[in-house]
């Protein structure tokens, strides 16, 4: 159940509003919009009366939601949400790219690759240190090195930094080190990592999992914002489905279709989705026509030489034509390519501000 | 094992190769491109050596296929295919809107549909006479009543036609009336079907099996064109996962892929993909970004009142909107959206040349 | 809707139900079993009530059905079907092997596997002389010659055949010389062959089409029953998912989900749904003790000599074990395997009593 | 590469293939087996060759691995693994049936369930406390209180404790209760939690991911293992499909499957499976003639008032007639239900042996 406040309902109207909430047993969670505040109600609801609610003073309308998410739903934020990545907008009529290696290396391949996908356009760096392997044999990323190496690269190019974070104990120092929290898709239900994330501070990249349904992955989201943290941004990494041409099935319906449940911000993976270095370059462009507000996107400056995944990691030049393309078609549909120049000015702004 | 002949080959070195491919006991199929001709070899090449096709005067080189199709890869028409839905092009620069109801259900419905999705921009009209249904209890389609009403609509729109065919010894009946047979999931490893379309003297629009890999739908258009019959359009519309939020999952991926793969063109039907109206546009949308050669969608004069489908059924003004947006996009990458009115002109032009 | 008749309703009494459902413009089903007779409603029932039929004489009970299917539902006929395959029961306390290679080869090769897997212990001989391949190029069996090669080998041996119809107009020939009609998996939503074989006055295997849900399953039979045939034996195969480990997943759970939603026997094939020979016989005992009438098994003398599906064929002396061992697990259960000895003396008489 | 020593190697000689392996850079797992010793050698041996060990003295023969995982694979133990849940073997040719609550929710629930289903023959007791639940707002288990009543239900019924672990900081205190370590189906790819379990000095019970190959989940069993932890049981648990019919679809042919690939036990849940009480019992039977070493049942005393899963737990009375009824099966088979009765005189023999 989400109550819904009058344009300019006085705090002390919200506040009567949260007690009442209280009073019967039930947790309130407030969101205060540009235009109006939203207050939603968690817990068994199912023989309360909206009657109740609509009663008290300011209160504009009651909704009863039918999905099993509340905090995530669209009805609790019409407007949309927006999340900052450090001083990038995500969720905001800008589309953000977010590029770079698969894994951290080496200072000199990730100091190479930081600059290197600023140059051809990207606004934020993403690049694992702790890395979720299918084999114990294979390499497990640098770990806190990684980190390290992550915060250099982005002193150097001012491009704020993504990053997965595997397990509820690493939560504090990964933290410390990126601007986004990333969970993999093999943790999108590892409950006590959602939890711990809900107390993080910093924003949280939740990939949907591989093989979870699109109310399961916003019931996830939905771990996150219930234990406090309101900024998760979505993101689509593709399916396992019977097809083994591409590594997973890109689900790119599932971006309108979020859209439309959810206010949070989808980004959308064409790397991992597809496994196909040839195939990322349309599907990026297929995102941003179907209304994804940022790409997650695997570059190497030497695809053939990567630990991990350079099968389907892009060239830095053509990561470059890509975001040009994704720019025009961008604009087609009335949005932009955020540029990192244009993110310089604000970022202090933001900081600042936040 | 494809032997590409060099530009300006004489047709007395060609005739030479297709022998020479005939007397070791293996199928020849000739395809004369703008610049050069290519013989595809059907039979098993295992232990036979390219020289032998070398040496031959006029051959350039000679390709031995990885893939199980020979006549629908790339490599046997590098330059890709173009087919004629009656006087539409499709394969070419512009980028073909199929439109119309899912089920032919009356007169006035479908001459109003037809009217309507031209005047919306759609260049091809479909509909369904004869409806493959889950249930033998459902409205089964008016058959050849059908078949006739959709002849007056052309008539009275001049857009060609693309209808589905069921059944082997329906073909012959619907190739009388429709410019395109279009073969539903269910039917995609129909083979006897496919085998009777080989011979139908009509275009193929050959829908994805809704659980068919990427390797067996083009083998399924193998079917078509090894049995006499060059012209196929393939189209993908969603495979079966386990996300029932929609009613398939829109595989895009497929798109630039099946480009890699093949030479033929290959639209999307988003409206079966998805079954939601509201993603309709997006997915359309994503599908021109991602370098579809058309769009196929279901459009009602009235969804509501649709004998079948109608949750997935766009109004006709939303039609003439997504044809707007989705020609924007198409300009981002290089296309356009071929209008109704573009093709009166080329009509009989290309029927003449036919 | 099902109107169940009471123990010793007279003969004027069914009838006059029957009329009844006329009378408001729906299609009676009318089925006599051992004790009680049941009528099926088929057409739109949502605003009729019970009370109408349940006023009639000779009226128990009047079930209103959730399920789409009517015909094929476990209410219509609670007792559970027995379909004769020739002489062989098949849904009855014996279970039934059905065995041999999935294609005709040669005459030498078929007979040499009639004799051999009815002395292993099967009932009922298999083989495909028409067959579905993928590929064009693949070997597409020995059509017409196939099915008299069938005849012969059921001549010598004894064994009923079943034999796969992949086209409505080949209907007529394989029932000629069948006892049993399959349809494979890639047809199973092929509804004018289905249509046809309602037609085909000799029982149908219905095999699962790979990505079919359990209803849609039960439509397709529907389909058979309502257009005349009321012999429909099903036939779990496996399905399509993402672990390709093996070449389908078998889902054993359908078969006692389908022996509770409906009264049609099933079998289950574990060599199409595993692909591999190891994995045939726990499967097939697994098949057994979950509830399966029978087990379709590919056998050939020589499986590394098979034009099809080798890896997956037991040799004869492999299916005597799996038929000694699949015994001791149905009579765990309650059950027999049926040996092609008893079939012989029943044979004579059932066929004369039909 | 696995290095098989002869019967009757000598621990010098042993000892000297172990150190040769450390020499060349690889990592050496040694495992001693009743007849003979084995050396598993963990990196990169593609461009080392058998003659290395094979001159060495003792050595019998050298495997090369073709499959990614080396401890779990059937040549590193030939002869299969038996793992103790406390004094209970699982592996051998008694097959174990563990039971109990979803959820402990209460003392006297745990006390009563955990009687009956000892009462009913299971030799295992199975209960959560820590609960992964999809929705933040679901019941989330008793935690540590929940332990401690497994702890006294174990006190009280002789059973041994298979109990979830949810999180890599939780591992050492379930640890100190719990006999058996169970890994949830969304946790099969947790690796930071793998990684703990492998020093956690108790069994683990793995369950196969929900859409987790059958290769990735014996890697994720090799994490564990080759983290320090020899004792592993796999557990099928349903996979996801396309098939909502039922919960998931359970792939017994994985049981089999596994059984070639690896040496370690495998049971099967098929109340998570199914997600149908109707269905656990013809599924628990297919598992047993399927092969499996034990079953996971899900028991309340009174399902219609569970906290969880109620639709898919069995009464106590259903679970004694199932185990009477998988005991005929697992005769047919060669083997048989290990009763609690059987367990009590081994237990302490086989504490004191450990």
């Amino acid at each position: 159940m989400v109550i819904v406040m009058r344009e300019g309902a006085e705090a002390s109207e919200i506040e009567r509003v949260v007690r009442a909430v209280e009073e019967l047993g039930l947790r309130p969670h407030r969101s205060d919009g540009e235009l109006r505040s939203v207050v939603g109600v968690v817990g068994d609801v199912s023989r309360l009366s909206e009657e109740v609610f609509l009663r008290l003073p300011g209160v504009e309308q009651v909704v009863r939601l039918e999905q099993p998410y509340k905090l995530a739903s669209r009805a609790f934020r019409p407007e949309g949400s927006r999340v900052w990545a450090g001083p990038v907008e995500v969720g905001g009529p800008g589309i953000v790219v977010m590029a770079g290696p698969c894994s951290v290396e080496s200072r000199e391949q990730l100091l190479e690759a930081a600059q290197a996908v600023r140059e051809a356009g990207a606004a934020v760096l993403r690049g694992g240190a702790f890395k979720p392997r299918t084999s114990p044999y294979s390499f497990q990323g640098l770990g806190a090195e990684g980190l390290r190496l992550l915060a250099e690269a982005r002193q150097r190019t001012g491009l704020p930094v993504v990053t997965e974070v595997m397990a509820p104990q690493e939560v504090e120092l990964v933290a410390e080190y990126a601007d986004v929290l990333q969970v993999g898709t093999r943790n999108m239900q590892n409950f006590s990592l959602l939890k711990e994330l809900g107390r993080a501070g910093k924003p949280v990249l939740l990939k949907r999992g591989m093989s979870a349904t699109v109310e399961e992955w916003l019931l996830a989201a939905e771990y996150v914002l219930s234990h406090g943290n309101p900024d998760v941004i979505l993101c689509e990494r593709g399916i396992r489905t019977f097809e083994h041409a591409t590594r997973n099935t890109l689900d790119l319906s599932a971006v309108p279709l979020v859209k439309r449940l959810s206010h949070l911000p989808v980004v959308v993976d064409p790397s991992h989705a597809t496994g196909l270095w040839e195939l990322v370059t349309p599907m990026a462009l297929a995102a941003v026509a179907a209304g994804a507000d940022g790409l997650l996107v695997e570059v190497h400056p030497d695809p053939s030489q990567a630990l991990s995944d350079g099968r389907q990691s892009l060239r830095p030049d053509r990561l470059a034509r890509l975001v040009e393309q994704a720019d025009a078609v961008a604009q087609a549909v009335g949005r932009w390519i955020l540029r990192p120049e244009h993110v310089a000015a604000p970022r202090r702004a933001a900081a600042a501000g936040r």
